[in-house]
């Protein structure tokens, strides 16, 4: 077995503070590099924050792709020799704003992903993105993007599953919600269970602290490809998990099944 | 709120002792039925057992739907004013075998299942079915029945949550796998998983007790719409639960969101 480290950072962050936030995502990511990590995940929104008053707030807390925050990870991915996925607020050549995450590494910026299904008032603010969640090649293996709501629906998690991937990657702001006592948060239950039918990995990074009132799970998780969480706290807000990725190459369950091959698409219509 | 009683029945059986397995099977309804449930599920292949040595035995131990089993199973229905969810080895017109589930009321047989993903050495003995699972108006409410391994995609529960299930039914043979200490049975997280995204209550009858070396997870389990285990133990094999079947129509998350009408099918493909 050859083990990735993937860290998913737990971050603070104060709405309309982007460059005390850029400075904290950058010192997560160098916390994570030092402590051995391959694969690094920050929240959604990142550095824009989330609860935006109103649309005004929304634009002018957003960036290009050339702006100041994902440059500023470019390097710490350069730097550091890390594949790097974070959410943040996207100012698009269109004019709109999407609620993205990227992915980089050494070589720079490899994938943008336009979060697909919004939630709640971010239909106030960002357009959906319309393309499949990017599987891409990087230096420890095949991975992919999504953010946070997306995960809700498992029709979209199959997508990068089949297109082989081999690590699922997703920034998050998960709000809480009321569960019973003993239970886990319910978004973590639906990342298990993701994982699970699809024998991938999955790693999420979630935020932390209230903001504007709303308070939130701070559920960062890696789970393997058993569905299993296997990540552990290793320092303030950094959590890490050591996987083997090439066991999600292998979606066979016993001699006679396998979570793949067993579909039947053509009924599923 | 008119609550309905929900009954999951864990059955021990015998291979090879149906009639035996079949009179356990009628007295487990009737302590259900004492018991206040108005909907009772009783596990796959509840009569004749499932660790076949092989097909001609697998045969042997088939009915067609007017034998004895179903015909006792009806008349356990009337008698009871129960809808009786049960899985049955079934010799179908064809002469194939399925593993297939009956959904039964005061009025009869309401409809038949084929299981459509099947199991291990199942894949020896049976054929596959090839339509969704049934979505049938009862006293109660709309009911659905799948069986076991067909849980695990995600996809077939989606598609009787779509077509107005207010709870689905599901005999199962749950085989034990090993899990880390202090985790639930990953069949119990998916069926969590497939209850929240789609907010449908889900209600499985399992097996207990070892059948020619293989052992099984005994997971009883009703859970509600949000995906909660709600179910309590009520008597040897006896699991009950109290459920809002109306709640089921609800598939609001918040004022902006749904888990349905959120959905982007034409992403999917």
């Amino acid at each position: 077995m050859t083990a990735t480290r993937v860290a998913v950072c737990r971050l603070a962050r104060v709405v309309g503070e982007p460059a005390a936030n850029r400075a904290a995502s950058l010192a997560a990511v160098e916390r994570a590099a030092r402590a051995g990590a391959r694969v690094v995940v920050l929240p959604e929104l990142a550095v824009s924050g989330y609860v935006f008053t109103d649309a005004a707030e929304a634009r002018a807390l957003s960036e290009p792709l050339d702006g100041p925050t994902v440059t500023a990870w470019a390097e710490a991915a350069a730097r550091h020799d890390v594949v790097l996925v974070a959410g943040t607020n996207e100012r698009a050549a269109d004019g709109a704003l999407r609620n993205s995450a990227v992915l980089l590494d050494a070589s720079g910026l490899r994938a943008v992903y336009r979060k697909a299904h919004l939630w709640d008032r971010e239909k106030l603010f960002f357009a959906p993105g319309d393309a499949p969640p990017p599987v891409v090649d990087t230096a420890v293996g095949r991975i992919a993007v999504m953010v946070c709501y997306d995960l809700e629906f498992p029709e979209w998690v199959r997508l990068p599953a089949l297109a082989g991937a081999e690590l699922l990657c997703a920034p998050v702001n998960w709000p809480a919600f009321p569960r019973p006592e003993g239970e886990r948060p319910g978004e973590v239950v639906r990342v298990q269970a993701n994982a699970m039918v699809n024998r991938l990995p999955i790693a999420v990074a979630d935020r932390e602290g209230p903001e504007r009132g709303v308070d939130w799970v701070g559920g960062c998780v890696v789970v393997d490809a058993d569905g299993w969480p296997v990540s552990r706290p290793a320092g303030p807000g950094l959590f890490l998990a050591d996987l083997d990725l090439t066991t999600a190459r292998d979606k066979a369950l016993g001699p006679r099944n396998d979570v793949h091959a067993d579909r039947r698409p053509e009924l599923y219509a």
